[in-house]
């Protein structure tokens, strides 16, 4: 009885259009099959990942079908094959250099996240223009001097760039960091950024999070979908 | 010529379901709504939120429509009217009492983080179980002594518990917070969390977020909905 031969993923094949919650649901995925691998659990059905991770085996399949056939009907999927392919659609089989820009609660938090690194993320730089700050440490990094952004990048190779400035100082920021080699931007400054079409932008927000937190609250007995 | 009225939000009327990444959007429509009507701005029409925002005008009537008619075809939103309603719909109209549980480097952030309180989010409370933290101040909070929980929670009329504390530490802690009177939950420990169905929770992650970012800086050429 052949197995029947999953379908890799390659990312320059056309695909339908993928919702954001998917991406999400995708990362949450590799989480827990990276933990049942690190178990050695050979095997998982789809209802047994909507099971541990609250969703119903419909929406993981779903989920998954965005990017090929991986398992076998019945049979379940190979937990190091996906733990694999997920990796290759999320970008985690590759290793990203990332500054932060700002040394305050939230960047010097963010700097020394520890799963990070557990997930491909090197922190290479952090930066700020408070000589309060420059040259303090930072977990096992040394806050640079601002004033040296563009070179400092560069010699870090940095392909993301965190921005974890006041909100007054956010866009200046983003105008020297667009210039540099990076290809995306996580936003943590509590406004909109203007950036040049070639990079991608994600918007990061605390308070964001506590608004979706406390509309489902408020809507409890309705039913949400993602 | 009558002015249309604005059908008021009711939070007991039956509503379509409303996807999660439109909840995040109508956050980013507060904001900027917050910050128009702090500038004198009197109406908006779902062509300038878009553009503000980086969304198509459709987009932005498609969220809103979710929630009832707002404005009036050609006339736009009025800014406050909108704020009050989408403030309504959010949870905003309320001042949430909330526990940071876990006073490492993510928990002491966001026990300061300045744009919670200016969104109804009061960080009333931040625990820990390390003797080196407690009674340590984070800005203006001094932490408590995690054995306290129940005891501090009550005093604090406590609403929404933030976890930040390690994996293995998660459910332990979440298992007490629940038997308290807080309705929701934002998980910050990277695991998932068994609470009971009364309560609403929601998993965060700089990690995923990071990742979500990789995944469209791979598929930029792609289109993407969400």
């Amino acid at each position: 009885m052949g197995r029947k031969k999953i379908r890799h993923y390659d990312s320059d094949s056309p695909l339908m259009q993928v919702p954001e919650s998917t991406i999400r649901r995708m990362s949450m995925y590799y989480r827990l099959i990276e933990t049942l691998v690190a178990k050695g659990v050979d095997q998982i059905s789809s209802d047994e990942i909507g099971t541990m991770q609250g969703f119903t085996s419909a929406q993981v399949r779903k989920d998954l079908s965005f990017f090929g056939s991986f398992g076998r009907r019945g049979l379940g999927y190979n937990t190091r094959e996906l733990k694999r392919q997920i990796a290759a659609i999320l970008g985690l089989d590759h290793i990203w250099h990332v500054a932060v820009i700002g040394a305050g609660s939230i960047g010097s938090a963010l700097a020394q996240y520890p799963e990070f690194a557990d997930h491909g993320f090197q922190i290479r730089l952090i930066l700020d223009n408070d000589p309060g700050k420059i040259g303090r440490q930072v977990g096992s990094l040394t806050v640079k001097d601002i004033a040296r952004l563009e070179a400092e990048f560069a010699a870090a190779a940095i392909d993301i760039a965190i921005i974890a400035v006041p909100a007054r100082a956010a866009q200046l920021v983003t105008d020297r960091v667009v210039t540099t080699s990076i290809r995306g931007i996580l936003n943590f400054a509590p406004c909109q950024l203007i950036i040049p079409p070639h990079l991608v932008m994600r918007q990061e927000n605390m308070a964001l999070e506590l608004e979706v937190l406390t509309y489902f609250i408020r809507n409890k007995n309705r039913d949400s979908i993602d």
